[in-house]
């Protein structure tokens, strides 16, 4: 199994809304495909991979460092020698020679892409779903056949207001999930909890309802929204603080005590580490939210989840950022806790397969081969051409 | 004043040599002109900007989100509303916008090489060099007139032999420095330890000799380097481990007596705060390099700065990385501990103004306005066709 080609190319995301901390309308991504000689059905095996929202393209990185690389190395030395197919190990060392340590920020995001096309390409080499993949190579039980995931969204928007929100959600609802996501921190504290009293309407209990600060608190508001939260026992409190400031995740979490969320923004297994040694979070209340396409790829995500695992932080406080396939297959994979998912924004990055329902907040994997991109109309309509050259 | 435009062009560093992680061969750096409409003798005032060695060139990011930020902002968002002038700290704002929190890489170094050349053209529109502006704006007394600074170089070179890096250091101390530094870990201990002795033979005591891993050494490694090292008592032990494992920065500086020295891969100041919360470094010990071109600017490193005196640590801890005109700049502006030097590599960014000698290991600044890269005749000659258009 020989790479022929990889391509890629800059996607706007083009969502017309905004977080507590950015607006997305000039947001964009990058998508590529890795081009492989093995044929299956007369057809060539291609991997396609992208990046999760929320950040920018690294067209620029991917061209000039990223996938020279992988191109000019001797195909041996991104082959699993045993198997003949691509080691997403081997070509992950490839695509990261000669870069400095620290600093893990766009270069992440471009190998995060380039990984995911790898792993996408090997699963569809082994002609199985990428989640079975994943499992074996783990070999800690079976891929899960269905993974539970929550509904995010609930963005500020002025127009719509409360009753919007409400009706938002109850569309969520409607569409099988059980547990929803709304934004925090971007209106005055009688606002959001307003917000979160209308939602808990319509989703119930707390469990159903968790929330998303993105980061724009200092300690003193963080304290001051986990007090007015406490009593509504949320299924979780995301992204508090500025996700580096290990320290005030620390003091936040000897006053609230119920689950906080963070781990989108931290993209290397030393960032992980830090965050688990020095951020005083809990690992049987609280959750860690890495993104495995923004975050080095899968192969990073394994050495975080291995990393992290010694220190107490199971596969059922993992849930992983970025609401695609991708993360859905991981979440199967190795059986984690759930995975998120965007029904209504990031499309067409965001969400599942054609006709791929939720029922009882849980979604059932489908039988395509690799992360199964080509399943979803939307999305393969943007990754196809890459394929076409 | 204001912006009339913003070019930017990626030139090879082109030092053919390695240190213990990583080869130059490939490097690529970012270099920048913003063209302001303020006149002054009859030209245009033009601030320059470029990023260190050891990353790479940043177009991507600079042409696609830095640059049209800054160049579709209205021009009093730009502006010191008292002088009129550019108020680097709004550019910055104006040019971060819209970026997630977290993720501190390759977007720090086109923001570092857009802020560099605001600073740059704020002196000069002030008629004055830039350490300066700076003194002037921190108010902590004048600029220093010279600044010491160390001769960093030794890379690993099997042709050259020990006799070579001993060839090498003589060179700089006839060149007028009196501190000299060289790369540490990318050979066995023994060997490490007869070049350390080799050098001190004839830069004298342990003081004048400095010692670079880059990052390379895990814990134990770094341990073993530093028993070897503790009897030279050397300058500093500088990036003996990842530099984002705290963690093992404290237990290394707990058996460790003589000075540690890292910051060179942190680019923003929430992982300055960290190294200083979490690290276990000694205000009085050790040394802080963080690199005001990769590290979002000088305006950020003002942040740092700011952010670290609380924490006890001074100006006489700094040494900023770089080996150019910029750090140079703001050490003699803020009063720092010294500079690094590259009296060997990486030109055109590294080194001085023509002409501009070190003597006991100071060099005097020029009265140049601005950073002073128009008196560097390798170096402008790369920057001018940028200005020209």
């Amino acid at each position: 199994m020989r790479i022929v080609d990889i391509r890629e190319t800059t996607v706007p995301l083009g969502s017309a809304m905004a977080n507590a901390a950015i607006d997305f309308s000039k947001m964009t991504v990058s998508a590529l495909a890795v081009v492989t000689d093995r044929v299956i059905e007369g057809k060539p095996v291609i991997g396609y991979g992208f990046n999760s929202n929320g950040r920018y393209g690294v067209g620029g990185i991917l061209r000039e460092r990223i996938i020279p690389r992988v191109l000019e190395a001797a195909s041996d030395d991104l082959l699993d020698p045993a198997s003949g197919l691509l080691d997403p190990a081997r070509v992950w060392r490839v695509a990261t020679a000669n870069e400095k340590p620290g600093g893990h920020g766009e270069r992440a995001f471009a190998v995060g892409a380039l990984d995911m096309a790898i792993w996408d390409a090997l699963a569809k080499a082994e002609e199985r779903p990428l989640s079975e993949t994943i499992a074996d190579r783990l070999g800690d039980g079976p891929a899960e056949r269905s993974v539970f995931v929550y509904a995010a969204g609930g963005y500020y928007d002025a127009e719509k207001g409360v009753a919007g929100l409400v009706d938002e959600m109850r569309g969520y609802l409607d569409q099988g999930y059980t547990q929803v996501k709304i934004k925090v921190g971007g209106a005055p504290l009688d606002e959001d909890r307003r917000r979160i009293e209308a939602v808990l309407a319509v989703a119930g209990e707390g469990a159903n309802l968790a929330v998303d600060a993105n980061g724009r608190f200092d300690l003193a508001d963080a304290i001051a929204q986990a007090e007015m939260m406490a009593p509504y026992d949320l299924a979780w409190f995301e992204e508090p603080l500025d996700p580096l400031d290990y320290a005030a995740h620390a003091a936040l979490a000897s006053v609230y005590r119920q689950p906080i969320a963070t781990g989108e923004n931290l993209f290397h297994h030393r960032d992980a580490i830090n965050l688990a040694r020095h951020g005083g979070l809990r690992p049987a209340v609280d959750y860690l939210q890495f993104d495995p396409t923004l975050a080095y790829g899968l192969t990073e995500y394994l050495r975080i989840y291995d990393a992290l695992a010694p220190l107490g932080w199971s596969g059922a406080r993992h849930v992983p950022h970025g609401g695609h396939l991708f993360s859905l297959a991981i979440a199967a994979g190795l059986r984690l806790a759930s995975s998120e998912a965007y029904p209504g924004v990031f499309k067409p990055f965001g969400g599942f397969v054609d006709g791929q329902r939720v029922e009882d907040g849980r979604v059932t994997m489908s039988d395509l081969p690799g992360i199964g991109v080509e399943g979803k109309s939307d999305l393969f309509a943007v990754l196809r051409p890459l394929a076409e050259g």
